[in-house]
């Protein structure tokens, strides 16, 4: 089995198993006890905070463990907005954001905040002048990633960062994707972390505060983490988070370029294997990591499957794999295809082999599930110059796949109405437009779903 | 070394950390993705949340994992009460819960609700007919412990259950003390645990919620746990919880059998092996391995650091002990003693030999404070039958020795005015005086601190 999602979650690294492992025997006491076993505790507490603040960047004092990123998020929006309540109530985050931030975002407009959700460009880069357009009188917070978790586009944060600082509002950064491979240069003000996202083990999340912030932690508190994160400290976790984090550090230039080389092989490759393929996300900024892709005509779910079946482990942004029959909202903001999705996220120590057979098997596969989906006959009727499609209840990839069969029947400058009510056809069929070059006219209000109107130019 | 401190974080259970190292190797991948480790992941989260269901007695979809009992009792009122917002906006707990639990209800009053903080009687236990008085049209929720953290009293929870229900309000029970012991009975609505009292790891706790309770969760979530827990599942921590929780109530019968034979000899034997001690907590409605007792004269800090020295670990309610200087908000809701308190919390497998040490060593440590205490001469001045003893400036439990010493130089009838601004003296005094069969007449303001009042009555 070859395990290609570390971006969801990193295997254990070697180092957070052993500190895990010792830590169990020496950390479960209360490190606010005064007998022995707490002071161990302490002892151990203390250390794991200097490790991560040194990898941070930060004072030990500004640091606190939270029981995951998503918490650490949480926590860091609600008690930065809460500490300029009084300068105003409006947030800014990009509109990649991961689903946390988003969450967290939503909450505070349900409460009667506002919110701006900065675009993206098609590689999924914020940029800084978007930002500092959107920056009010009435800011209380800015969020932006360090990078994205679904493409690997880096952000411009300490560009983003200076722009805010200027304006006198703070910048959370969400470093969960990169904080394994750096410190997170520029001068933010709030940094959050995940600890399982670096190689360490789950249950840690790192919430920073840098001195000077105003901050007023949200919900009910207790004396721990400087009374940023509530409840009994998972201290054997963040003893393994602590050393797992310096180890990763420790071989990540090296690491890096290794992984770098072998995702630039799958971004170079894999549109010349498989056909009517998008590569998607920045091609230079980007985490060494993290390579996406999306294949037309191609139901996410079932090429993960597919890809299961062959010994591969990656996800998908697709809507086909998705609780809520949604697309990617990342895909969604880059405006790119989602169908067919493909994030390809490399563990450290990723053996070469392990791509070469990826590349060997993946072509087969698409074929596979182009084959399975190649055949439903549209139903169609001739009306002048133009041609209709009724791609009602049928799910993402067909309704595209529908389109494409078709084009060539209406003469150049006739036009194909395809009638769908799946929320992915809003996305695909315009990314399915450029990547044709082919003109989307727009879309119609229909009697049942919408009308999605594209002209044949070519 | 002897740790005698298991109510505050067990020591990590065998089978724990048996499964916990199972469950790093096969449990670290995200359990919401569809391939080979995801699946394995979600089997091993799944059977998880069985075992901790059938131990709790609920079904598998009541129960969300949390990371830490704080967590499950935070996001529990915070939930129930928005669940029943239009019912009203009243909040009942004991007087004696868990700091968690005060801390949802201070917060919940912050912003606008009611809370009526039900007291408990000189044991410790709430009064059903108390919770059924304090029941009002307007109550959201009322929450009970299952048993005193501090002194072990086990509470009617039953019985404060079949009374809640009957007016139609939900009742959380806060089973943090008791869960490895037994199941709660009775027909209460919601239930929070913590996995590392009962000898499971940190950072995992149970919030239980009962098909049909209202309950709407706070704060941004997500997917996971149902929505009542958001962030990345710490799984190799739920399962060796689940498992752990599985092995100590396997136990559960013959091990309270043994702790609670061990706990009745130290409630027997510390009065009579030391002098002017009030051992608190009801002596049969109580959890097997907790027994605590408070040592007049004593400072609790100080008594702590003699018995780490001798070797044992154990926690105190003394305001000498806790940062904010207070004494335990459980001790004083009592009404007992709490200078030179003490809490014994015998783990599983504790060896009898221990206690045997621990009953030999104590007097003597207590002698040896009291011997330390015991120096500082009071400035007194006659007013006709009246003392003044000025103990301004002077902590716990200084001002108690202090009118120790000079109750005998007053005439029977004629009063000791203690002059202190010392916060436990308003527990303190009137605790001796009830130990000492004098009178407690009150306390007056003072020109610096207040007079606590005193009548000789032997």
């Amino acid at each position: 089995m070859s395990y290609f999602d570390a971006a969801s979650s990193a295997p254990l690294h070697s180092v957070a198993r052993q500190a895990l492992l010792a830590s169990l025997d020496e950390g479960w006491a209360d490190p606010a006890r005064l007998y022995r076993e707490g002071r161990r505790a302490r002892m151990l507490l203390d250390a794991a905070r200097e490790a991560a603040a040194e990898a941070v960047g930060c004072r030990p004092d500004e640091l606190s463990f939270t029981a995951s990123g998503t918490q650490a998020v949480h926590a860091g929006i609600a008690g930065a907005l809460a500490g300029r309540r009084r300068v105003g109530r409006h947030l800014i985050v990009s509109a990649v954001e991961h689903s946390s931030v988003l969450h967290s975002a939503e909450i505070h407009e349900r409460e009667g905040g506002s919110v701006t959700r900065v675009t993206v460009d098609r590689s999924g880069a914020a940029d800084p002048a978007v930002y500092a357009a959107a920056l009010r009188p009435d800011t209380a917070l800015a969020c932006l990633q360090t990078a994205n978790h679904e493409v690997g586009t880096e952000q411009p944060v300490a560009e983003v960062a200076g722009v805010c600082r200027e304006a006198g509002v703070p910048l959370l950064v969400d470093a969960a994707q990169s904080l394994g491979w750096g410190a997170v240069g520029g001068d933010w003000s709030l940094l959050a972390a995940s600890a399982h996202k670096w190689g360490g083990p789950s249950g840690v999340g790192l919430l920073v505060v840098r001195k000077g912030v105003r901050f007023a932690a949200q919900g009910p508190v207790d004396e721990r983490e400087s009374g940023r994160a509530p409840g009994f400290e998972n201290l054997p976790a963040i003893v393994a988070a602590a050393a797992s984090l310096r180890a990763v550090r420790a071989e990540a230039v090296q690491e890096a370029a290794r992984l770098r080389e072998l995702t630039e092989r799958i971004r170079a490759r894999v549109p010349e294997l498989v056909p009517d393929v998008e590569v998607v996300g920045d091609p230079v900024r980007r985490l060494p990591g993290i390579v996406t892709f999306s294949c037309l005509y191609v139901d996410g779910e079932t090429l993960l499957h597919e890809l299961d079946r062959a010994g591969f482990s990656v996800s998908s942004g697709s809507s086909c794999t998705s609780s809520t029959l949604t697309p990617s909202h990342v895909l969604k903001a880059m405006g790119v295809l989602s169908e067919g999705n493909v994030r390809v996220s490399l563990p450290l120590g990723t053996p070469e082999e392990d791509v070469t057979r990826f590349l060997e098997v993946l072509p087969g596969a698409v074929a596979s599930v182009r084959e399975k989906l190649g055949a439903p006959a549209p139903r169609t009727a001739v009306q002048e110059d133009t041609l209709v499609v009724d791609a009602l209840g049928k799910r993402c990839p067909i309704p595209v796949i529908e389109l494409a069969k078709v084009i060539g029947e209406v003469p150049i400058g006739g036009t194909v109405r395809v009638l769908s009510d799946d929320e992915a056809a809003r996305l695909d069929i315009p990314a399915w437009c450029e990547m044709r070059d082919q003109e989307y006219v727009g879309e119609e209000p229909a009697e049942r779903g919408t009308a999605y109107v594209v002209r044949r130019l070519t």
